[in-house]
């Protein structure tokens, strides 16, 4: 039987999802915790890695067991086992033919700026100071929508191809801020970040909305803005 | 000229707002802050304490200086000296009575319970576990509203009189839980805490809502529940 899980995690204190030659990654303790209730051992399977201090409110994963499960007992069980910063939202058995990375359809991320001082976000916002034209940001936002060679805004190492498909960069108002939605047909590596960095260069006017087509066609990396910081990223949601 | 400052700040690292034998509290680093952009001496007199690991979101506090002061740019020279778990958030001339403590009407706290599990909440919201009741719990609440000696709800070694009012006891849902909101002519130490630890209580079925007459009128804090934590816990605002 197959079975898929929703995962939330705050990212602050891990070296990411998947095992990091450095620090303590998020998969294997879920992978461990589901060996001890079941009594065997096993392989997890995320949708994708998430970066060393990036969070999730909807990572999703499968494994499979022959041991009969009730999925609410064993979530209780895995949060009992795991610390506090992760905890299981969800089970659910699936077709035998279900794959957490492959059989995704879209993937949701959310970049969230806060643009007021407040003491309660910082490990989960970065702080935007100086200008800050949200006119400007919705322009720049709409070059990225489409499908896209993202070489430019990829790290290296990576796929062969860097082709892929913005469905939606939704800009929404939030208390203290704003919030970046971005859904896609896959993300690479530091993609959602790179490509908040340019949007935060337009927005503070260092940028043009219109450079985003040249800078896309350069298909260089050094060509474009920084990456923005981990800690403003949450994979937010993968849909089947 | 008198100012009256508005302050957030998260608990969590501090010993509490005034200076304590063990640990670093708020009120001295915002003092010096202050003493450094204005170049002399001053005392900076809070709305009253806040205890170790409570948090604001509307401290206020008042000082004097002879200094001419432009209130935007104080604050923005403060924020740049103070960590960034303390945030001012305002600056405003005041007459020369006014008292951060003594002129206060109301103050208002929150209390922050969550009823599912959230990774990202750990520092701010008290996690219930277990049966909770929300018609237990409002009609408990019921029971604190009004003049009342609190002796009961509150530790030792505080003021002679232990009467105050509490104008609202309001039980507000919110996203993964809820907040108790309680307005109040003045509250005691560990006060607010003694009271959502009893209420805790009555929504798990420990107590029933009517034993809070027999223990506000015991005049004993042995005879009531324990203290919520301290994380839970939001200064809000006070009113003046």
């Amino acid at each position: 039987m197959r079975f898929k899980l929703i995962i939330a995690y705050d990212g602050t204190r891990f070296a990411g999802w998947q095992v990091q030659k450095n620090g303590s990654a998020i998969q294997p303790l879920i992978q461990k915790a589901l060996e001890t209730v079941l009594r065997h051992p096993l392989d997890l399977t995320g949708s994708g890695r998430t970066d060393a201090g990036v969070h999730a409110r909807g990572q999703t994963a499968h494994f499979d067991t022959e041991v009969s499960v009730d999925p609410k007992r064993l979530a209780l069980s895995l949060n009992a086992l795991l610390p506090p910063d992760i905890r299981i939202l969800e089970i659910e058995p699936v077709a035998s033919d279900f794959h957490a990375r492959y059989s995704a359809r879209s993937k949701i991320y959310h970049y969230h700026l806060s643009l007021e001082p407040d003491p309660f976000t910082l490990l989960y916002r970065h702080p935007v100071y100086g200008s800050f034209d949200l006119e400007l940001l919705k322009a720049g936002a709409k070059e990225f929508i489409g499908t896209h060679d993202f070489t430019s805004f990829v790290n290296t190492g990576q796929d062969k191809s860097a082709v892929r498909t913005i469905y939606r960069i939704d800009i929404v108002e939030q208390k203290g801020g704003i919030r970046l939605e971005f859904e896609g047909n896959g993300f690479l590596y530091k993609m959602v970040r790179n490509i908040t960095g340019a949007l935060l260069d337009i927005a503070a006017g260092k940028l043009k909305p219109e450079d985003i087509k040249t800078i896309l066609a350069a298909r260089d990396r050094r060509r474009a803005s920084a990456s923005a910081p981990a800690k403003g990223l949450f994979l937010f949601q993968v849909n089947y």
